[in-house]
């Protein structure tokens, strides 16, 4: 066996100097929670970019044939949603960090520079690569020491969606936002890699952050109260735009703790790919929503054929309420123990109730303490959304540019098309046993003991 | 940009009058937890109904080619078992509300009206349909007011198993029970669409309510204490019933706030569609548990090849105790501390222990508020069942009648074919180190360094 | 009907005798948590047996042509990790009981004893078998009393990977650690089964159990403080030993209360077989992270073509961190409300903190109760590896015996091949809007609108 000594000895350190400092790429920031237009790659290198939600994919410069690219560790500010900031940790000025777009093939160089408070690391979740550029901390490498800046260096062998973060203190690093994308591009056409005319990309994740407060608690296991995409919550999180008729990749990656099932209205989809690899043809089923656990990433596929205002979220209904109802008893409108009362009275008629749910939390404006994460916010076309986290909407129109990810406003609806009002409520229903009113042909054949629907 | 009230004009609400009021559908109402015999359809439109664990199909009419559903949003009383109701939210006197059952390419006129003291929307997911009636509210619709009737129409293009839910409010609509099925049958034969001998649906939900209490809390994210099927708790949930040699399929939907692995004894199925529509049959694998994300639908489908009662259940073992353990320590046979201290006087030899595991819970009548209930309770052909929750049992028997859904009590089974006692406890265990006696021959080839087995 | 005492007798008790009970199997005892070498079987029935984490394959004695083992459910002492034990209960030793190796089509007789203070019985959770031999009680059996033995007998119909564990009382008795696993080989080759150079196995677990302590809480749901495989903690959790160009298959099983994403670095695996039976290959796909949930079995197989020491590990950060944040305030190196005030005047330049994260805790002997789980613990080749729970390390080395599993040691990685410092951070980012250095080729063309990424 040897010892650690000997190992960094081996890592010939003699190479560093002022000289090669000089040499570093210029770390790039970013401090807007926009979203910006996919990076279009030079002439030579074709390939159909990302557009990161609420993100941006990072510059590199190539030198000796490799692509470089500096990310740095450190502070920053977030804006979650209007009105609403966290203090975080994050990437060249931003949580998550910018997405990593390179090309199957690629020499990648990747300086990190750490201006946190703590030692970190930079793990290439699920890369092929030399096992001394995994980024584990103890494991491959002793963690990067504040104000220092280390180099990773491999091919990105594999085409797919894959993740970069740290792999020291982890649960509290990735509590505090450090997380990125990072793609790569098939080289050539791949059997099972469709070509796609829009290519979305996000994270999920996960704060719990007080009401007033703006820095996330780091040992929150279970229950969060800000559930987010790339650290953005509803009405924060852009749209995803499509031309009607496009091909559409949606690539979401899970950091949080627990499954998200994504759920998407109007069309079905199919899992075209993992971060293990493009999904074969013969293994892909039709889906509405994917359940995507802790560590994976999933590439979903589908034909945005119908128009509209899609609904694209969490399907669980608590990530995309957030903080309503985290303790925050004076906010709510419902009192369970009132509420029983009342409806005692009510069942099995109909009466008025001074008490009900939580629907006019969504019309009035709530006194809360400042910075606070809005709660069942965002206006519609036809009024509150009443959602607050993980929830945006996917915008299909005929004939937008090609390229154009401009949002263009809510959908016109062709008429007829709309769920309308007919009227007040008929008289309270019949009560059981009673028979069906002539004028209705119940359209049923009752089988021998069939239960009478009257 | 238009605005909401321009919107809602162009949706042409001039042909709403009394006159049209007049001409809707009936509103049915069911108020029986049983399970209600399939809704067989009319000649012309053969398909084999589904029947829905403790609920019922709505019936129809026809008018002008269109078949016409009226479902009441409103306050109900379910009982969840013998001698446990809760005061929930659900349709049509019931939660669930019936099944909608309709058949590929129908086209399906849809009143809604709203008895509840709040706004509600109806949102139909996973089907097809105009933006304008997917029931969103504040994106595609203004939500429902408390006494108003709305109507959404739509053509059900794909065949499969669907949901009907709030999508206003929804947190606290879904956790007051407000939720129900859609199936649509394919029209014509289709290649990855069996026909079953019997088909069965519910949907997994959860609530929270106090013992001695009957409304569900809320605000509720991730403690429920009532894990159910179609709002009902073993021993209230019926059982499915097979003959041998049937084809079953069973579809579920999951509208709680996490996962639930549904498993299966004695037999293996597969998930054979979801409700982004069927798995194709090279992408089908065995399964005995099938993981069921939160807005997922699934499809199983099985072979009822063995004679038996089956359990067939959530595999959360905490999802089958319900509210055992729920800070209701005075309830509990285990003390962990004493535990400790009696343990320790016991390994690794044996000895008896004053104090023993929950078992004796089984057994015993425990004390607790009115309406409470009941924990680890159902009686069986070979004593208590310990069950509480989302458990129910698979009977398969021998030449039942098709078609004939009534459960055939328990099963009988032949001689020889039960696990049988043999005997009291032989001595303590051999010591670590000690020989295997010479009359057991342990039929092992011990290689190079392999550990004693003695 | 009939009732319960019908049933018993019709079951056959009289054959039961002194002499029946001289005749069974003495009950084999394992006391070490060491992993055990594969139990290789007696020429005539060749199979490749498997390797089971921290655990051991129960011998058996063939009698008339029926392979009989006798499981002896009894309190145990359980090593979870060095310097940490928990008082659980088990099988024969230890928690997880032995793993039961059979082959397709065997004739299998278990004999179980209960030694525990309250009833138990034994379920053959994804077998074929008689309904009677199912092992639920009150639904096919009545419970097996403490100090009486059982006998259950049925043949191993389907190759595959299977558990063991109690159907009586389950929440408790899984939540003191009974269970086992259950592996049927092949009898002749299966199109869908391929033949393996090494073969691991484990289950999930968990528990609840206060620092200070060693008896698990088993009333807790949700909020475990000790996520294990086979009852086992990192660093206590042994290595999977690799030839580099091995196929490994890696059986999990899942009985948490949890679904638990198990990722492995540095390699693409496929899910080849669940306890359903084995998935064709046409509806496998590549992952890195396969979701494992609650109750399900997953067979994952790889190719081990990278060298190296990879990390393997449920991607819960939590489930790697164990008693971390649990309610152990003074043991946090991050105080939050301190942490807001630093880091507002911080960002967005860079200061150093006098706070910091957790990393520190992995370099420092944090003063705790006796016998506590270590947090953050694990020494590798770099310094700490700062993880505690379900992690441990796949080791593929170069030219390994075949059927040496023998810990290789730490990775000597070749020259060049190391992530590696290359000098202190540079000076702060340019601030946004800043122009790009010319001395870096930013190698992007910016479309009309684009983002200025100076």
């Amino acid at each position: 066996m040897f010892n650690r000594r000997s190992l960094l000895g081996a890592a010939s350190l003699a190479a560093v100097s002022k000289v090669a400092m000089a040499a570093l790429p210029e770390p790039v920031s970013q401090t807007s929670p926009e979203t910006q237009p996919p990076l279009i790659p030079p002439t030579g290198r074709p390939y159909n970019p990302v557009v990161t939600l609420n993100g941006w994919t990072a510059p590199w410069r190539m030198k000796d044939g490799v692509k470089e690219f500096h990310l740095v560790a450190e502070p920053v500010v977030r804006e979650m949603a209007p009105g609403f900031t966290a203090r975080l940790w994050g990437y060249n000025g931003q949580s998550p960090g910018p997405t990593i777009e390179v090309v199957e093939g690629d020499r990648v160089r990747l300086y990190v520079t750490n201006r946190l408070p703590e030692p970190t690391t930079m793990h290439w979740h699920g890369q092929r690569l030399p096992n001394g550029m995994d980024g584990v901390s103890g494991l491959t490498q002793p963690a990067i020491p504040p104000g220092k800046t280390w180099v990773y260096e491999f091919v990105a062998r594999r085409p797919g969606t894959f993740m970069y973060h740290p792999h020291a203190d982890e649960m509290v690093q990735m509590a505090m936002g450090m997380m990125g994308l990072w793609i790569t591009h098939p080289r050539t056409r791949h059997p099972h890699i469709a070509e796609v005319d829009r290519d979305y990309a996000f994270l999920l994740n996960a704060y719990d952050i007080e009401p007033g407060s703006a820095v996330p608690k780091v040992m929150t296991m279970l229950d969060f109260n800000l559930w987010s995409w790339n650290s953005r919550i509803f009405p924060g999180i852009a749209p995803l735009v499509a031309r009607q008729g496009d091909r559409v990749r949606i690539r979401v990656g899970n950091l949080t703790m627990t499954n998200h099932p994504i759920h998407l209205h109007g069309h079905e989809f199919e899992v075209t790919g993992t971060d293990g690899g493009p999904v074969p043809r013969s293994a892909r089923w039709p889906e509405v929503t994917t359940d995507i656990a802790v560590g994976q990433m999933r590439q979903i596929e589908l034909l945005a054929d119908e128009e509209g205002d899609w609904a694209f979220h969490c399907h669980k209904a608590h990530h995309t309420m957030n903080a309503m109802g985290h303790n925050v008893p004076t906010m709510l409108g419902v009192d369970a123990s009132d509420l029983e009362a009342k409806i005692r009275k009510l069942v099995p008629g109909y009466m008025a109730m001074g008490q009900s749910g939580m629907h006019e939390m969504t019309e009035m404006q709530m006194p809360g303490p400042a910075n606070t994460a809005p709660m069942m916010a965002g206006e519609g076309p036809f009024g509150p959304v009443a959602m607050g986290g993980m929830f945006s909407v996917l915008k299909v129109r005929r004939g937008l540019p090609r390229g154009d990810y401009t949002d263009p406003g809510w959908f016109q609806h062709p008429p007829g098309t709309l769920a309308r009002e007919v009227g007040d409520a008929p008289a309270a229903p019949t009560a059981p046993g009673a028979t069906t009113p002539a004028a209705i042909d119940v359209n049923v054949r009752k089988p021998q003991g069939h239960h009478d629907h009257h």
